[in-house]
């Protein structure tokens, strides 16, 4: 599928994520391969000492994960997150998070990807690694 | 620290995460060494196909065994999650769902807990698994 | 397949793995969903500190996990772990270990496992838990 | 630690690791944050298709990322591996594999590591990348 074909299908899925609007997530990033998923801090997604909860962190990098494993399915294939695991490096603390999903294998019926979970506060400066995530997708054949 | 101390301290947390709030999520139960929380469905909380979002399944899921680590924690402790694996068994489709976190192994520093996501749809009948977890809770000393 | 086939075919197997022999595994039961296989301690298979190496753990609780799996493949089918995680809750301390798989969701393409080793000193007495899996195996067809 | 003391001291403890004599496995470098162990293949070491078995994968992965976390450590604390994920991407042929372990965040008490094993065959050629881990190994204070 050619890529411009990829990106509007891939919008129009994250779209109809109800979550993603619930979260206050946005698609940054479609290329082959790669997705990043934005989402700025908000207190209605913190754990209780007022950091982000890591299911928010999960929810946009198991979809970043997912979208850039679609990114390499087959044409009208569709993909479903079998399993993931996340490691949480230090509390999310930030004003801003950028999940990145990234495909490492992509197999006939499994694709493998790595992703991992930024944390932006204030202007500039370098961005924290918060969370790391190996992910199984399966692929779904029409 | 006695049970109801205990349910108190978890529930003061609970209510202290944002999140669960926005996702509409419930403390639904608080015994030694295991907590139930519980989801109603709704569109905003789902993926693509209409079905809850992984991303949900697992911020409840994760709650539920963090809190469950909690309950097997020294006084004055406090709990984080250090990392979690978890499988997506099937499509996420039912009226509720119920995350299950139970304790399998306290250490010192370290508590293993196992979960699950049970699927109900309509009035009775038996609930359907929809996801496994198998976590890492690290305990905080004062 | 009738179970006895499915038990002659598991042993062909096992016997076929060449690690199996080299660490002294055996396969000590194969019945619907669920696979046992025994380990008695060497030196051979330490770690640095004279217990049983993580390594050790995992390579029989690996065939445990994706023996049950192949007793609910379709005839002809055969099995490939994807992916497992595993926690190590003690140190592996015992003369004998025995690691146990059970299928917790057969699906039409991965089936879900879950698996443990126990660890047995002396004789008689309770088992003690050391290691707990989670993982996915893949149905390969024909 | 001076890294020479650091490379007599992982190189004394992996000699005194059972499991990588009896596998045949080699320490092939010690890096500050990086560690790689060789392993030829030998039948000694199939899975029941004659690839090596995803145990030997693993318990030579595992000791890498080990051993990458303890050059990370603090002069006097140990390490022990809490748990890992694996994800095995392709049939694990070739005459030689190398597991690299990286550390990717070093914690006061709990250091991620990623890693992965390449398998070479015949001679010069590009490696295939065959399993990737992410693993959570615990520090103990003396």
């Amino acid at each position: 599928m050619p890529m411009t074909n990829l990106q509007d299908r891939i919008t129009t899925s994250f779209q109809a994520q109800g979550l993603m609007t619930t979260l206050g997530a946005e698609l940054a990033l479609v290329s082959e391969g790669e997705v990043h998923i934005a989402l700025p801090f908000s207190e209605r997604l913190s754990q209780q000492h007022g950091y982000l909860h890591a299911g928010a962190i999960t929810s946009i990098l198991d979809s970043a994960c997912g979208y850039a494993a679609l990114t390499k399915a087959s044409p009208g294939c569709d993909v479903v997150t079998a399993e993931f695991k996340i490691n949480l490096l230090r509390p999310a603390l930030g004003d801003r998070f950028l999940a990145i999903g990234r495909v490492q294998n992509a197999g006939r019926s499994l694709t493998v990807c790595t992703g991992e979970v930024q944390a932006f506060s204030g202007t500039g400066g370098t961005p924290k690694v918060v969370a790391l995530m190996q992910a199984t997708i399966a692929t779904i054949r029409p």
